[in-house]
This record gives structure tokens, C-alpha cells and sequence, in this order.
């Protein structure tokens, strides 16, 4: 739903504007005070004066046009408001009244007749339940909340699923000198949504970055959409997407629905998607205004420049936190700055000038210079702090700031300005700030170095996307897709052995026996020892009931265990019963690799390590599809388990080129077999060296 | 050394007083101006008039007596002043001046002149190389970098081995309205140390809490004794210590060497002494400051209260990363709650009492009184923000902060405030705090959180320290230790098996043979599958030479294998090779236990999954001994592959506690052996239900 002209109104109406509401007072004063030029009507059904102005009794009443109309009647006279305004030809509404779908069945009921009438008549609706918006960059802020003075206006917009929250992120942001484009509180998102919200931000000149608090992802599909615009347009999005902790209560046949929590896929897709993550309102603002205003910082190299020898160190691990290299300086960097800094300071990376700084004002600059010049580094990180208290006399300081300034924006590369820690951007702060063009500073090493990282790897992301775009999307294997109506409940090993196979995915070698004979006939054909498994449809987990047996040696071990396997799967109430015998492998890794489909973001790939160590360990890579090789390659270097795939004492490094291959036809069988796949495990996938071989799958059809 | 006098002085001098200086120009006002009584005498070798006041040529030259001098003049004249004053009878000094150890041999060879003088007539020094302290609580401020306005006395002590952080420490603790008692920045630490602060703290009844910012724990032992005594007196330390990134770079025959990273033996150390180690300057402030306002938390269960639903699944999200439990409510409280939550909220935890506290100031406050009488919670965290400016008429202001504040003080359990944003507290917060007694905010969600976190897990370390302190102290394992004489290199498995077993740990059987024959002979008494290792002195990773064969299941076998491995022993230059015949065990899981020594902390346990994922999954957790078993079960419950151990899929579940007693009887018998001991490792070390067994094991001594 396009959402340029709700937020872009020339004249506005309050709708239910009394004196005995906060909402209506604080509406009426944040558009007299942050700039509206254009008329606001005060509409009260008694009419009479209405904070200081005469009100007017209906919409009716208004002579000429309402571009918008606020609305903070009781629940039950809103549809009524929709109605009149609706003849009356006002396309665009703000309700702020509550009572609807957040109360229960009754109000989703009216929620739903809103929307009803609002898509019938073509009308654009923020909220209900919603304070309104703040568009700081036109001035224009039908808002029900206070608004903290002043209202700083900047690159930032900033879209938040909470009204309370809003009150916090302005105050912040304020507090750390970050203007805002546009404020949205979304309400209850029953017409205009948060994607709409970011697809007018990704078209607005004002906005350099996006900020997002979620509770929810909506429609993951129309989400996705937005966030690959946004991050071609060359916007971060920073999101803080709260529910981390609740655990997915989902039950699925596989290993792999357990492993997939919803909120692990949440973290998986904004990778993808290039949508950066954050866990505190304070990295959110601070974040996403250093985005703003550097940009995408070009690589992951920082020179760091500090006049304390303490702070390097802290700096020094955070970095390695945020994985950030500090990179030693090259020689001729070595060399200038030996001539800068004093003789008892020690010229490294991360640099302390030394308390020098404290007599020679033009020490810090100089190193930040010689710093910037160094061909090793992609960025330069410079602590400084912003004056608090004006001094009787500025104008040194301003002269203090307006030399740095001008070093920075002569800098061949970006430098981020940090502070040492988060305390407010005081009033002179921003004076001196807003006087010498000095540069944004991020509040405190603590969330400073985070937001770098953040700025490093939406760097990552935003190129590797724009290069994509360019490049042809290669054709993925496409397995000989199973007759639909077979596709139902769980296909056991045997069947979905048969349909890897099939999408060119190497799977050991297996026979279905249906008699002791033939089990010994199998494994002699296989060669001893062999491995003998329970078979039948419907036959998930099959250790669960006794039906594998490992290692067998001969005819009798092989006949017995027929006997044991078959007899376990019949005592759990199993049909047309056989046994698949396969050689037994040895050696090497054991892997899982498995799709399944989460009911929000559809099919997600889980890697890791399989066998037993699947739920001691947890320690998988999830990734939504489509994926490719190269990215399956990624999400198996994520692994902590890396270490035993490229070769712990006494095992053989595998190919991770040739396992990520192979998990890239897992991932694109998935995707071929359509609405029907529920999951598709394989696990263990062994692998040792260039060896990949599924030992065992599973399928489950949703139907 | 004792340092009371050194921090409260009754008259002062500065030495090398000049207009020219920034440090002594500070350093006058600094005293003037922070309530500093006694006389203030400057000394400037050529007399005249110093900021103002006629300065003394010398220290003999002042009448009366002085009991501090500050020092700042050139590093040569250092001493000579220290003489002088010392036949004075001046016994305490703070020396700014640096040029001393900091750069390089001949700066240290001052130094050490220094300390010879200054131990020989008992001197108390304080640097040199430091900026001197802040003795807010007393009004004594002999410190060398201006002090921002106004200095807030209060309950936290501070110690700073940096002083460029000195400032930013002062200038935070003063945003977040936290007092200090004393805050030094230590210099050189030449004489007077970190510790030495620890243990004036602990006995000053102004501080209730202590932060420190560590560069390096330098005497371990001393350390370990100081924080102790601080536990047991209920001092909280919170710790921000450096050198997270450096990785250690020591060589160790055994893994455990590798495994035991400084940093890591830091961590371990600090949560043994209860010392709370956070990793940013602004978590050093706020939970310090939560500690000396609030105290330790009886639990972790937490009741919240706040105005807003999208706060309080921010806040759902960072208790779940602090290991904090916000149970449901009881049945009473929930009934409560529905009497004063509008109907249109829900009842539940982290509560929102909705948007509507804007129109009822009283809602928050009654929900507060109704969830601090839940008979299920431990503490409250009430999410309220502190007023930024004051409006025309403060008075309501102050009604509303006098009225939470008696609610909390009348509270039945702790009740710990916390705000949205880490934002300053204003000028009019500290004034309403002050007014009303308003608690202690602590600043922003983010930090708040993990600051209750904190101070309930330094509860739990309070607490178990005063019990054991009262606990009698159980005998350990004694081993009948091998003659000193033959504690040298690395002993291989069989000795280092021996000396196991004679310490009461359960070690797989085996046979050490010099032929085939009696290889077999070996096999067969055992009963086949045997498992055959190389042997001899100083062979330590058997497997790196290929000496290692498994699963051998007959003579013929046994025999090669037996040729095979003395041969590759013989090839990497080893004597009197012979080999190792051992049941071949199976099933269960592998742990390592081992005890290595660190250069710092000495003997350090670390226990973790063990075999081919020592090294592939790092997962392991570290002990500073001694330790008992109840330590120990405790460090196993940290393992990541912990649910390997309680038996995952096809697996026994393991008795921990025997895993535990075995281990605590390793670690008892590493300590009997005194220093000789370099490492002492088990692994693997099997676990089958209650059955364990040290397969291998290696002694590397130090000699």
C-alpha cells in the first residue's frame, strides 16, 4: 500500500480533539510546534472551544480540504468517522483509538469491518491502536505522545511494532545527537504495514538508514521483498526483533524441525537478507546512525587511534568480538607515527598517542592522519569524546573540533568517531557538533565497536548482493519428482534413499530383503561387515525401536539379526516389515543435513554435525532456501564443528567444496518437490575426505 | 601495605607547582574546590608566586607538618624529593611524574631506586606514573586531571590500573548518578597496589561495592586472598580485565596446556572468588552501582513490571541471556493484578500495566505492591525512566517519585528500577532522587539486566562462601607420592597409570610386554579385543607416531601390531620400546580431565568432552584448585556436550557425581604433588553410566 501521501499531508484533522485527553493535547501541540505549516481542524461532536480554538461538531463542518484525519473517537464512532470522511473524500486516516483486534474476538470483529470499508473505499489506515508518526524531515507530527525537545531531524527512519517504546527511541535518539527522517508507531498493522512503511523509506531522500523494532514478521515473503530492495537501494536495515527466548514448541519427525527454532531462523534469514540484527535499543539507534551517516565501511581491517592506552585494550577485545581485525600498521605508517607520537608512548595497532594529548592538542590529528594513509587499512576507528559543559570561552574548542573535522573529511577512507562511553550528546556537544561539521560519534566503545562490525558486514552483504544481481542464477539439479499421490506421511529410508538417488545425490548402497536368505545373500554381494536396518512405511526414528543392528560379520550375526529387527518392528505394530542391509562404513565425519519447512519462512536448510552429536551439541547452520553452493560452503565455516571437517589429530580433512555441493542438491530436491515437502533429513551424511555418501534419510510429506 | 593514612592526609604538598602545568593546576583546584580542609603548600624550587600563592623553594622550607606530598617534578628529582621529605618525616607520597619503568631499562632502574629508598625508611607511594586518587567520601581530591562537576560521593570504591580511563569512569559514574567513596588510578603500582586498595576498601565502611579496571592481576595469590576477604565481608568486586583477545601462546605437551588460555583461567578464577568480570565500561559502573545500592539478590527469580509490552519482551529476551527466571505468577497475585490492570492488558510475566499509567499515575505503583507480595519471585525489576527536565511545576513530579519511592522501601523483597535507555540522569533526575529517595536507576534495559543478573550470581557466590566458610574442609585423595629424584621430562602411560591407581582412580588394566609373545599372552588373558600402544620414556602422544592400534581380535594381529608399533617408536628415536596391552573398552563418552599449571593462577583443572573432540569442539570447563567434587559436578554442568553425558539418543546417561568424585580425586592428587608438577592428563577418560575408567593417561614434571 503506497504511503507517500498519508505521511505527506497539507492540512489535518483531529478527530475526537478534547481538552481532557493527553493524546489530544500532545497532538495538537506536536504539530503547532515541530513545523506543520499547513490548517488542523478540531473536530468535537459539542463543538465549542477546544484547547483555546473553536472546534467544529463533524468532518462536514470543515471548510475546504482535510488531507488527513486523526482520529481518537471512542471505538464504537470510528467506522462512522471512516464513513464521513470517506464521502467527504479524505483518503487518510491515523487511529489512535484502541478496543480493536488487540482485545479479543469483539473488537477484531469492528477491526474487521474498518478494514472492510477502508479497502472497499480506497482509504489508507495507520494503526488502529497506533499514537501516529513523526515526520521529522517535512515537519509534519500527528503524534499522541509527547515528543522530548527538540525534535532533531536526520537520516534515520525508524519503524517500531510498540507505542511505548517510541517515547524511548526519540529520547535516545536525541540523547546521542541522531535525527530522525520519519517515526512510524504501527499500531495494529490492520491496513498499512511495517513493509510498506520501509518500502516509502527506501524511496525517501531523507532516509540514509532504516531502524525496525519487530515483534512479529508478518509475511516473511512480502518482508523479504522489501529488505532485498532496501539493502539494493543501498539502506541498512537494523533491526531489533524481540521473542528471542521463546523456544519453537513444534513437533516434527525430524531432528531437523527441533534444531529450527523460529527464532534461529529469524537470525539465518536476516543474514541473508542483509538485514542487521541487534539486541538493545541502544545498539538499534546507535547503529543504525552510524549507518546512516558512514555507510558501508569497506572491509574488515581498522586502524584504531586513541589517546589512552587503557581504552585500546578494551577496544582491542571488543574487536576481536565483533570480528573486526586491527591489523599491524605498515612500515611507512610505523615510521610517520614514530616521528608523532612521543618517544614512551608505543606505536602499534591499536594506537595510544599518550596523555600527551592533554599538551599538544594537534597530536591526536596528526596520528589519525598519518593512520588513514596506511595502504592495510580499510577503515579507521578515532576515540574522542564530545565536549559536556561549554567552557566561558568556546571558541577554542570549536577551533579544537573544526581541525579534526576537516581531517576527517579529507581522510582517504572512513573514520568513525567513538566515545568512550554512552553518556548524552549535551546541548554544547551538539553546538560544537553542529558548528564545526564535526563528525557523528558513537556512544561508548561498548555499543561504538558493535555498531562497526555491524557496519562491516552490512558492507558484506550489501556488495555481495549488488555483484548477485548481476550474476545469473545457475539451474539446480532437479530430481524426477515422486507421483503426487504417493506423497503422504513418512517415507522410510529406503524410499527416500530412491528419490536422493534420483536429484543425483550420492546415497550408500542398500537392498530391501524380505527374508533371511536374502539378507545373506545381500551382504555377501556387499562384502562383511554390513549393516542390517528394520523396513517399513511409516518407520521413522528406527534406533527408537531396536530395528538397526552394526557391524555384522557373518551369515549367522546377519540372520539373527533380521530375525531381531523384524520382530522389534512388528512389536510396534508396523506392516509388510522387511530389513535394508548396506555396507558398513567406517571413519570420517558424520554430518546431518536436512531441509524443513517452517511455517513462517518456508523451507530452511540445517547443517551440522549428525550422529549422535545432532542434540548433544546443537551445532548447526541454518540457512532459507534457495541456497547455492558458495553459501552452503558459508554456513559450514559457521560451524563450531569446523575444526573436526578440516581434520582433527587422526582424521582426514574432508572436502567441504565437494559436502557443500552435495547439500546444495539436498537443498534444491527440497525446493523441486513443491508445498508437499514437510522435511527431508539426511543423517549421517559421512564424509571423509572428498567422500560425501548419505547413510540414512528421511522424508515427510505434509499431507 | 597498609594505606589509610596515604588516602587521608590532613595536609598536603604539591611538589613542582607550576602555572605552566595542567596537572598542577588541576590539582589545586581539584582540592580547593571538593572540600579538601587542611593546608595546601606548594613547593617550586625558584619560590615566587604559583597559581596565585606564594610557593615554598622546598619541602623543609614549609612549617608545620605535612602528611602527603604530590609529586610532579622532572623524573630525576624524584628521588632527591623523596629524601628530603623522608628526613622531614613526610611518610606519604603520590609521584605523577612518570619516565620510570613504563619506558624501558633505564626508567626502571629509577624506579627501582625509588622503591629501595622508600622500602628502606617505609615510605607509601602511590605510582609514580599515575594521576593520585579521589577520596570523595572524606573531600580529599589530590588528582592531576580536572574532576567534572559536581563530584558525587557514594558507596563504590574504584581502582583503575590506566588513569586516561580515571576521567571517563568519573564522568559516567556522575551520568548515571553513582557515587564514589575513593577512586585511585594506580601508575607504576610500584609500592602501593591494586590490592592494597582492595583491602582499605573492604574496611571502609563508605564503600559498599568495588570496581575495578585491570590490566593485569599480578600476584594471583595475593589477589585471590584480598577478594576473598572482600566475598566474605559482602564487598561486591565487579572487574573489567583486559586481554580478552590475546591468545595464549604456550607450549604444552599435554592438551590441557593448550586448552587453559590465560583469559580463560581468569574467567574460571574470578567466578571461584566471586568476583563479577563485565567486558565494558559502562557495565562496570552500572553493576557496581546496583551492587552498592541493592545488594546481592536472594535468587533468580525475577517479577517485572513495566509500562510497555514491547519493553518487556526486550526484557524476556536479555533475562533469558542472564540465566534470570521470570516465573508465572501465583494465583493470589494474578486475581490482584486483574483488579488493577485495565481489562484490555494481560496478566502476566514481565507484566504490562498498559499505556493507561499515563492517565492513572497510581497503576504502576500498586502493580508493584501486588507482584513484590508473589510469594514465587525473588526480587522486582520496575521499568521506570527518571524525569529528564523539570516542567514549570516540579511538585507533582516530586508526589508521584516520593510515592514509588516509599513502595519500594517498603517492599518485602529487593526491588531493583531500571531504565528503557542507557540516557544521563539529568540534573533534575538527581534532583528528584535526591528529594524523594527514589532508588538507584539502573541505566537502560540492556545494561540493567545484566547487571540483576550479576547481582544475583554474585548472591549465590555470597552465599556459598559464608557457608563453607563455616564448613569443614573434607581430606583429599593422598597418593604415595614417587620419589622426587624421578620426577623429570614425561612419564609415559604406564607409570603415569600406576601413580593413578595408587591414588584411588580407576584405571583400565594393562600389561606392559617386551616381545611378541608375551603380547599375546597379555591379549588372551584379557580376552580379545585388545587394544596394543607403544611404550617407552618420554613417548607422550603415542598416536602422532602412529603407536596406537585398536581392535585387535587375535594373535596373528596382536603380533604385527605389536612389530608395527615398536618399529615406529624405534623410528622416532626412542629407547627401550616396548608395548602396552589393554582391554579394548567401548560405548560410553570420552571426557579429558587434566591439570595443568598455569604460569599465574598454578594448578588449573579443566574437564570437557575428550578424544578426537578435544580439540575439534574446545568444550571444556576450567577450576583454579583446589576443587572438591561438589566444584566439580559443577563445572561438568557447564559443558556444552552436557547432554551427551545425561545420555543422549543410544546412550547410558552418565553418573556425574562418580565422574565428579573421580575427577576431584585427580585433582587432589595433582596437588599432593607439589611443584614438581608441570601437567597431569586423562584422556579419554571413559564414562559409562557409573563405570569410569581412565583409559590413557600422560605426567609431564617440571623438571
Amino acid at each position: 500500500m503506497p504511503v507517500g501521501e498519508l505521511f505527506n499531508p497539507r492540512s489535518i484533522a483531529l478527530v475526537g480533539a478534547t481538552d481532557k485527553s493527553g493524546w489530544s493535547i500532545s497532538t495538537l501541540t506536536n504539530l503547532r510546534t515541530h513545523g506543520f505549516r499547513g490548517p488542523v481542524h478540531l473536530v468535537n461532536p459539542r463543538g465549542g472551544v477546544v484547547h483555546g480554538e473553536q472546534a467544529h461538531r463533524s468532518l462536514s463542518d470543515i471548510p475546504g480540504q482535510v488531507d488527513l484525519a486523526y482520529v481518537m473517537v471512542p471505538t464504537t464512532a470510528v467506522l462512522p468517522v471512516l464513513r464521513e470522511g470517506a464521502k467527504l473524500g479524505i483518503r487518510h486516516y491515523v487511529i489512535l483509538t484502541a478496543g480493536f483486534g488487540e482485545t479479543g474476538p469483539g473488537g477484531a470483529a469492528l477491526e474487521a469491518e474498518i478494514v472492510g470499508f477502508a479497502r472497499e473505499n480506497d482509504l489508507t489506515v495507520l494503526g488502529p491502536n497506533g499514537n501516529g508518526f513523526v515526520n521529522a524531515a517535512a515537519g509534519i507530527t500527528p503524534y499522541g505522545l509527547p515528543i522530548p525537545a527538540p525534535l532533531l531531524r536526520g537520516p534515520v527512519g525508524v519503524v517500531l511494532q510498540s507505542g511505548a517504546l517510541a517515547s524511548s527511541v526519540l529520547g535516545f535518539a536525541q540523547a546521542r545527537n541522531v535525527g530522525i527522517s520519519l517515526l512510524t508507531s504501527m499500531g495494529n498493522e490492520s491496513l498499512v504495514t511495517v513493509t510498506d512503511v520501509i518500502d516509502y523509506l527506501v524511496d525517501d531522500p531523507a532516509t540514509k538508514a532504516i531502524a525496525l523494532f519487530l515483534e512479529s514478521v508478518r509475511d516473511p515473503a512480502v518482508f523479504s521483498r522489501a529488505a532485498r530492495r532496501a539493502l539494493l537501494a543501498g539502506k541498512p536495515i537494523v533491526a531489533l526483533k524481540i521473542g528471542r527466548s521463546r523456544l519453537a514448541s513444534r513437533t516434527a519427525q525430524a531432528h531437523t524441525g527441533a534444531l529450527v527454532g523460529d527464532d534461529n531462523v529469524i537470525d539465518a534469514a536476516f543474514r541473508q537478507l542483509g538485514v542487521v540484527r541487534v539486541r538493545s535499543l541502544e545498539d538499534l539507534v546507535i547503529t543504525a546512525g552510524l549507518l546512516a551517516e558512514v555507510g558501508p565501511l569497506p572491509g574488515p581491517r581498522i586502524g584504531v587511534v586513541t589517546p589512552s592506552g587503557g581504552a585500546s585494550e578494551i577496544i582491542a577485545d571488543r574487536a576481536e568480538d565483533e570480528g573486526l581485525e586491527l591489523p599491524a600498521f605498515a612500515p611507512e605508517t610505523v615510521a610517520r607515527l614514530r616521528e608523532i607520537v612521543p618517544a614512551f608512548g608505543t606505536v602499534q595497532n591499536p594506537l595510544d598517542v599518550t596523555g600527551y594529548v592533554l599538551i599538544d592538542r594537534t597530536l591526536l590529528g596528526r596520528a589519525l592522519e598519518a593512520v588513514t594513509a596506511d595502504p592495510g587499512v580499510d577503515a579507521v576507528m578515532l576515540l574522542s569524546d564530545l565536549p559536556r559543559v561549554a567552557p566561558p570561552d568556546p571558541e577554542p574548542v570549536y577551533a579544537t573540533f573544526s581541525a579534526s573535522a576537516k581531517r576527517v573529511a579529507d581522510a582517504p577512507m572512513p573514520v568513525v568517531v567513538v566515545s568512550n562511553t554512552l553518556t548524552d550528546v549535551t546541548e554544547f556537544g551538539r553546538d560544537v557538533q553542529r558548528k564545526t561539521g564535526f563528525p557523528y560519534v558513537a556512544g561508548g566503545i561498548e555499543h561504538g565497536v558493535h555498531a562497526i562490525g555491524a557496519a562491516v558486514r552490512w558492507g558484506q552483504a550489501y556488495r555481495a548482493a549488488v555483484e548477485a544481481a548481476g550474476a545469473r542464477v545457475p539451474a539446480g539439479a532437479v530430481a524426477s519428482a515422486p507421483a503426487a499421490e504417493t506423497r503422504t506421511g513418512v517415507w522410510a529410508e529406503h524410499r527416500a534413499a530412491a528419490l536422493l538417488s534420483s536429484a543425483g545425490i550420492p546415497v550408500v548402497p542398500g537392498e530391501l530383503v524380505y527374508d533371511e536368505e536374502s539378507a545373506v545373500a545381500a551382504a555377501v554381494g556387499f562384502g562383511y561387515p554390513v549393516v542390517l536396518k528394520a523396513a517399513a512405511e511409516g518407520l521413522g526414528h528406527k534406533s527408537d525401536i531396536g530395528g538397526v543392528r552394526l557391524g555384522l560379520s557373518g551369515a549367522r550375526d546377519v540372520e539373527r539379526a533380521y530375525r531381531e529387527v523384524v520382530a522389534a518392528a512388528a512389536a510396534a505394530g508396523l506392516d509388510r516389515v522387511g530389513a535394508l542391509v548396506q555396507p558398513q562404513r567406517g571413519g570420517g565425519v558424520e554430518l546431518l543435513a536436512g531441509v524443513v519447512r517452517d511455517p513462517s519462512w518456508g523451507l530452511t536448510l540445517a547443517v551440522g554435525l549428525g550422529g549422535i552429536w545432532v542434540e548433544a551439541l546443537r551445532d548447526t547452520a541454518l540457512r532459507v532456501l534457495p541456497v547455492d553452493a558458495a553459501e552452503v560452503r558459508r554456513a559450514l565455516d559457521e560451524l563450531r564443528g569446523t575444526a573436526l571437517l578440516r581434520g582433527a589429530r587422526g582424521t582426514e580433512p574432508a572436502d567441504l567444496d565437494a559436502v557443500a555441493e552435495v547439500v546444495a542438491r539436498v537443498a534444491a530436491l527440497a525446493e523441486s518437490l513443491g508445498d508437499d515437502l514437510e522435511s527431508l533429513e539426511i543423517n549421517p551424511l559421512l564424509v571423509r575426505g572428498s567422500h560425501v555418501e548419505a547413510l540414512d534419510a528421511l522424508v515427510t510429506w505434509r499431507g
